[in-house]
């Protein structure tokens, strides 16, 4: 078979997987790949503003390219190592993402010269063994012979597992031919399969529970669903069974939250009572990757005994107490509908409160958060990509039902704030790939200042996201947790309403920018039909008051508050 | 003896070590810390825009305040991990950084919840264990007992050997009493004494050899001089012996480049041809704290053989082939200048070429490198502080010597692009603490992308660095690298003259911005004395043309460009 540089191998598996935008920075020991992907047809190259934001970006693109990858190229230590934590993100919130470095040739990795980017006493293995600590699993390309199986392995552990895998690509190997012939045969995204018998078992199990519980059941869905790619089958899923459904706020969209099944959003006690009561009252709670930390949990505070839940994951399963390990829903979720199928005549006599948002009467102008949330409600469209930066953001949204189709992008888990901005520019070139609709950010004016140059690869690439930037003068989050008064948790403020025309849209063409300081200029902004179809990209400060908080957050920073403690 | 908070007990450390500033980004986990940094009454929060710019700050405050060290504060997981190429980059380039994580209870440590910034495996060790990487050492404080000798001990590691440690700090501990004991006595700079014998033998051995050697003995100056607090040491040295004396790039400025002994930057084969046959003609080489990596050394060009040369350096010493280690040279140098003395007289013989920079004469108007280094020379004044960034910049400031008492920055081993954004806010603070003069910043286009928000910070602490941007559309360094017209090498171009305005300065009160786009202009903005001065913060965009670089870049990208083929 045909002979093809390694450098052209690894871009054809990308290539098959779907992959048509690459993230990184240029750096010497990448150039010569550069080259290949430059020159390659259908992979574009974005070449990000700094290695942190790629690897956010990396992580946007893999969340909204269901079945494909995010793919971050950075130049060895200085590069790499910026991007870690972008890459720890990945990881704890499962998102597949390949981090290829570009390294010093093999020969240099045997001799070991100190060369720039070396930490100047030979240790050339140390960017390796930090990037084992954030990623599933490692290539550290050595030798043409095993470079095509390497290459694989990384691809599939990361496309399979949801999270990311790291590669090494010395400079010399890019160029060295290889066989193309493993290429004949694509790699898979299937889990592994559920062994028969087991899985048989666990469904009569189930079914058995539901009997019991006379149906009345409800659906808990959650992140892993999303992340492991059984969205389909969850869906068919619920809409065969009729049991009522409820989402963690990592599991915000998987089910369209117009659905007349879905009752909203659980998540402990910060849950909205009536939430609360239909949920923890259920005689049997099926739930469906589930993730529990703290503010995915209201801080830990579900109330759903063991004994009425049944836990679906990845790949294993927990009926009551009893575990099962290797039988994963993607499998098991059709077979599991084919059975409680017949129930839904039943389930379907369970109520389920409606998930909306009532835009509230308030006496002033002002925009708080309680008006605000309930109010984009009504602005956003089927197929949009909205995003949600941590803090009053991330809080905020959790209450507003978003339309068909949407797809919703948080860090509920990691937390990283600045994430959003490089997450955006990732959905956004998703979303054009395939088709969705606009791409809508809300991010603090605190958030904003980390990584906000990013803007500038959004322009570059004529994306047209819609950015709600919420200037409340500071860490507005923070002053809920602790330090309410404190200076270090201000900021500095900026001309938000400058930064497209400064930071790459020269001539004004492409970005258009908005100060609202009041309900009345933000509603007549959004209903302005010009601003909603976004034609270019914009940008929307919204002047909230300091000290105000979406309902959500101010619960959690209760309960954050007596669990941790300063004693002063 | 009183019983004091644990924080307390550090930031009393850190203060009797001379820490003014400190630097990060504000978390949860390091909130309750922040509440008595805030409150201290001589170290002030600087209050970064990312944790990386913070890293950066810290490692250029560290490199100016001698005798002290940097503080970096960050919040666990999302926080330190953005950090940590730039405690990476300390480590590689020998700056004393500690990075003060703030992190989960003691109790939280053990029961390891599913907390937001964690990995979401219960793998609470991760972070450390990248951490443990780039730092010598690392201080995981568990309980209050061992608490202040933990914290002692890592003080102790980071500035006696210049490079970054790593401590965490639990919420609750924070607020623990300890005993201040140990308070009363400060920590120790000093490294461990010589052995006098071994030291008296090598002492004599180095006569015998400077004897040999007619006194035909040049002195080559390094990194690691300035690094592990030498100056001092080496000046007096050099003043005595009355030896020639010529610097690595790394070695810049820690002797007076205005010295009538000095006679410029010596890297190997890049070095003006003068430099290079007077270094390597002479019969006998003193390197003192000689760093050989690739740009330091013109690509491992030296031209000196091992049996003309002896190393000192900060733990050990070499005679030709003779090792001795534990004999450090900052002890060693008083006794080798006192030994040595007696031969100034003959040295004073040995003629030293001037380091001068000429203002070539050009026909056209363009802002050549060629023309434009040698310019700047005569703008610099005694006690500025003076920052390149790697690039053009760092190669381009080779050639111009710097005033007395200049200090000078760059990252000649470690190279991550964006770092000077953050030391100069550093070297800025520290400048002004200790009463230097002005610091001025040479930067790409292409580097500030990476790290732009940081001037906000020096907005926000009144500081006035003159910071040159070069213009030159994009990455001029890789282009004489790999991809001379390759896309991967351009960038978005900013309306850099407006950053300043949109990033702080609000009414436009604290700072200027210049474009300069010939040689007129640049010499009349730099003849300004308002200008000159420096009484606010001022940008200057300077228009330079893509594909021109320093001599020095030019001759480094051909040798680099032999060993680094990309075989296409
Ligand atoms: C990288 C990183 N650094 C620091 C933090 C700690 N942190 C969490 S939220 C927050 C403040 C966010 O402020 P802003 O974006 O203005 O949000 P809002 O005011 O709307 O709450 C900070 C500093 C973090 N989560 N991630
Ligand atoms: C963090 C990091 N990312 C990438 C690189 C690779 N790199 C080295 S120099 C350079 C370009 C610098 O361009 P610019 O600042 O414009 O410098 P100039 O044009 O003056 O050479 C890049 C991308 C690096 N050294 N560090
Ligand atoms: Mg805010
Ligand atoms: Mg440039």
């Amino acid at each position: 078979s045909e002979e093809i540089f390694l450098g052209n191998y690894l871009l054809t598996r990308l290539e098959q997987l779907g992959v048509k935008s690459m993230f990184g920075v240029p750096g010497d020991f990448n150039l010569g790949f550069l080259d290949l992907v430059e020159d390659h047809p259908t992979i574009d190259w974005i070449g990000n503003c700094n290695e942190l934001n790629a690897s956010y970006a990396a992580d946007g693109y893999a969340r909204v390219k269901e079945q494909s990858l995010g793919v971050l190229l950075t130049t060895f230590g200085v590069g790499e190592l910026s991007a870690i934590n972008g890459i720890a993100g990945a990881f704890s919130e499962m998102v597949p993402v390949l981090h290829i470095a570009g390294v010093p040739s093999t020969t240099q990795q045997k001799s070991k010269p100190m060369l720039h980017h070396t930490l100047g006493d030979g240790r050339y293995d140390a960017y390796l063994k930090a990037a084992a600590q954030f990623t599933i699993s490692q290539a550290d390309l050595t030798n043409a012979a095993s470079a095509a199986s390497e290459i694989d392995r990384v691809l599939v552990d990361c496309i399979v597992h949801a999270r990311p895998t790291y590669l090494t690509l010395p400079t010399d190997l890019v160029y060295t031919k290889i066989s193309s012939e493993r290429l004949k045969i694509p790699l898979s995204h299937l889990p592994p399969p559920n062994d028969a018998d087991e899985e048989e078992f666990v469904i009569s199990e189930i079914e058995k529970l539901v009997n019991e519980a006379d149906n009345d059941v409800v659906v808990l869905v959650d992140a892993c669903a999303i992340r492991h790619d059984a969205r389909k089958e969850l869906r068919e899923m619920i809409e065969k069974t009729q049991f009522p459904v409820y989402s963690a706020p990592m599991g915000k969209s998987v089910v369209a939250e117009t659905y007349e099944r879905y009752g909203g959003i659980y998540v402990g006690s910060i849950s909205h009572p009536e939430i609360k009561e239909k949920v923890e009252s259920a005689k049997l709670i099926l739930s469906i990757g589930s993730l529990k930390s703290d503010f995915n949990s209201g801080n830990f505070t579900y109330s759903i005994p063991t004994m009425r839940t049944v836990e679906l994951h990845s790949s294993w399963t927990k009926v009551k107490y009893a575990e099962f390990p290797g039988i994963g829903m993607k499998q098991l979720l059709p077979k599991l509908t084919q059975r409680l199928h017949a129930y839904n005549a039943l389930a379907r006599q369970i109520e389920v409160p409606k998930f909306v948002a009532n835009v509230p009467q308030e006496e002033d102008d002002v925009i708080s958060h309680n008006w605000f949330w309930p109010r984009m409600s009504g602005f956003f469209k089927p197929k949009d990509i909205i995003v949600a930066e941590t803090g009053t953001s991330s809080f905020g949204i959790l209450d507003v039902p978003l339309p068909n189709d949407a797809v919703f992008l948080a860090q509920i888990l990691w937390g990283s704030i600045g994430w959003t901005v490089g997450s955006t520019l990732g959905a956004a070139l998703a979303g054009r790939e395939l088709g969705l609709g606009r791409t809508i950010l809300f991010i603090g004016d605190g958030s904003l200042q980390l990584t906000v140059q990013e803007f500038t690869s959004m322009l570059k690439k004529d994306l047209k996201p819609i950015i709600f930037v919420l200037n409340n003068s500071g860490y507005t989050i923070e002053r809920y947790l602790h330090g309410k008064t404190r200076h270090y948790n201000d900021i500095v403020n900026w001309k938000w309403t400058s930064l497209l025309s400064v930071l790459g849209d020269e001539d004004g063409t492409k970005s258009k920018s908005y100060t609202v300081k009041n309900k009345a200029e933000l509603s007549e902004l959004l209903d302005n039909s010009s601003f909603a179809n976004a034609d270019v990209m914009q940008l929307v400060e919204v002047i909230m008051p300091m000290h105000d908080a979406p309902r959500a957050l101010q619960v959690q920073a209760e309960l954050s508050g007596k669990t941790n403690k300063y004693v002063a």
